[in-house]
């Protein structure tokens, strides 16, 4: 017998009312991640199901105490969010995305079963928007399934900006929204600005900004504030660096 | 439940008549694409089967108005073209052609099996033949699955020139002809010369100034040749720049 | 009919009672592979399957009498061994770990069957941890599926170093465990400190050392002790040539 | 519908009596598939299956009258040849091997049944061995499934030498034989020495010297020695040209 290419492990089945999903896997920055699993930490959202799959690396992960853990993508639930503790949300997040296209495909499609299963009408997929610069203040921009859509987001501080991002969306961030618009499940991508060279907290927390308004969900981002500034010295330090670098380089070239 | 390598989305079901299909998917100077889109456009052709798959990139694209459409090859139709209003025609244009051998050749055969379901009998699949340097009067060269093929388009303008091309054809272009051939369906290949450094529209002029001979339908080409003309004053001033570039690294040496 | 991804030949089916498995294929260091080939060899164990698979290479080796043996996964056992004569043993050792992640999972999944077929409870895999220095009293690091696998290996003299490895173990060593623990069966990795630029004869001895210990098994390592000493003299002599190398430089720079 | 893997155009099906199969598909200095193709052409042997695949680029190749053919491996059969009139031969020749491992393993192992098919007990593959340098007198190389064919061979003059080829034997020349053991199909590889960097006919001559002599057929070698001398010519006035640059070279140093 042969593995199959998508293994679920599941922990008990939540009774959950039209939730809606937000999607935060790896990816630029690790923006959606960074974001997906504070809210997943600051709302105490369970894990209720676990994807190991050959679309992964053949790694294990071992934590501080020398436990091994299969990498998995992983999908966590909570009922009653917001301020009319009426929200229900699934949250999908993970140590990877699918290696290959076919992977990307498969694991997206899962993906939308498992909305179907639980009758999900809404998908936000959170991501970062390199911009191959530092950023100060990040916006958050999106693409969406319909206008309508676009115009809910557009209230909310999303911005939609012609030509970016100009070569689309790639990975799961992207193909939820479009294997889900084929299956009539409206979704939305909001992207962080970010420069793409590090992990962005800052990024993170304008997302999960706009992501407050929009659900109605009160946010602790103090957690992330605070990574976000050590984030922030430990660039100004490296950018020191390299000015210093520079400069001595330059006085060398006078010396020279 | 896994996806399938393929997903075929179907809007109607159109009565077609011996159509002939048209392939101008992503190739050497785009100009298949260029080609097939533009007779699309001319002819009024309308959208009828979208074909998602596995074998493309894992990826949407975001329309200027911030919407998103997953990527994807279009069978497109239209009926009575031609003087004598009797050719169907049925185009194949897409984002991305397969990324493997095995999409390649997964996409090809269903393409074929769409030719049986409708009756295609012949195919023509146009492409671009890169010449490595600038060309001024592309030749649209040709290569067939029957020698009657070969006799017919070579009164119609068509180049069969002995050792172009010498690598074969790749991809979908090559495929359809080449499974084709097996499955009796005749097909020509149509490559309109270019440089291969550009998206050239003189190129794909070329290719359907032939196609209006062989088909005897009337296009309007001002478009292309609009487009053609805005490629040629870009590429000349970019010579232009290479040539101060140049001579100033001569000043250079000199002064050196 | 196409070729399975898997294909296995036994010969004969030993009765085994809860065999341990050591996996030992190749790796980092090819650490692995000698200590588990080393022990087949002292204890003399039978070979009883051999797994051919597409996700190898395409490839015969050469004996040296010019017999072509095609590239296989192979698995040996004994009985009866240790002190107490209680300990049955299955080995899986190899000339390739699957090409692909495809492959890799593959090849553990199906090496978990064979482990529930014969009863196993408990998985060692050996590999090599690349310090990316020279060693000269390796460590043999530990990660495991349970907190008190981790205290027995503790005691056996195995460390369980925070943050070591840091990014995980890929590969055979990795997934077995991580797969395994899935499916509730039990296991250990054991790396031996490897520079990772050799072959490490002297890591697989400390290995081996460990292996000892925890198995009650008498190795006589002297074998092992040669090749590391011989090892050990061949670097030492690589790290001659490359000081000379330098000084001869340095000399020269004080000519020109 | 997908395609399959493997498609096989068969045309008729001749009574062979036990026949041998000679492979001679594309690899090293194509040693392996000038020597096959030239024994079809002098023996006249008919195609009788086509094997076109997946695993294949996807491509067509164009003859030079314009007409395409889709890239393929093809069986031959002679029968009758020989002193005695009672070798009856299949032939595997084609454009190229498969691109990936698992199609490697697929082809072969369909190899395998058609050798079953026909009754084939021994596989001879043909194939270079690549030495890096220009070789005046090849030798020819083996490498067989069993001791009995080693000793045969050699009495034929094939040249088994300890560690030649170090790394084994890669592709279809090797996996016939490594899975033709598995299914009691017995095979010697013969290799021609070349030195890798050039089509080498003389090395496909030296093979073709052997295969006379092992299956008593006469073969009228003028032509691939004529293809020999050509491409001797060839390469030494390529020799000559490097001499001239390099001693242009040291001209231009002494003026420098």
């Amino acid at each position: 017998m042969i593995m199959d290419n998508l293994i679920l492990y599941r922990d008990g089945s939540p009774e959950l009312k039209d939730p809606i999903l937000i999607e935060g896997l790896p990816g630029v920055g690790n923006v959606g991640k960074l974001a997906a699993e504070h809210m997943i930490e600051l709302l105490g959202a369970k894990k209720f199901i676990s994807v190991y799959s050959k679309h992964f690396p053949p790694q294990v992960l071992v934590e501080t105490d020398g436990l091994v853990r299969l990498v998995s993508n992983d999908y966590y639930y909570i009922k009653n969010c917001g301020d009319d503790k009426k929200t229900d949300i699934i949250f999908l997040v993970g140590d990877y995305q699918g290696l290959t296209p076919e992977g990307q495909y498969d694991l997206s499609y899962k993906t939308l079963e498992i909305c179907k299963e639980f009758n999900v009408k809404r998908v936000y997929t959170l991501g970062g928007y390199g911009q191959g610069k530092m950023i100060d203040y990040p916006r958050v921009l999106g693409a969406a399934t319909s206008q309508e859509l676009i115009d809910e987001m557009t209230e909310a501080g999303v911005v939609f900006s012609q030509g970016e991002p100009g070569s689309g969306i790639v990975g799961a961030s992207g193909l939820l929204l479009g294997l889900g618009k084929i299956e009539s499940i409206e979704g939305v991508c909001l992207m962080g600005e970010t420069s793409g060279y590090f992990v962005d907290p800052k990024s993170a927390k304008a997302v999960l900004t706009i992501i407050q308004k929009i659900l109605n969900v009160e946010l602790d981002l103090s957690k992330l504030e605070d990574k976000a500034d050590q984030m922030e010295q430990f660039t100004a330090k490296l950018q020191e660096l390299e000015k210093k670098v520079e400069t001595s380089g330059e006085e060398l070239r006078y010396i020279g």
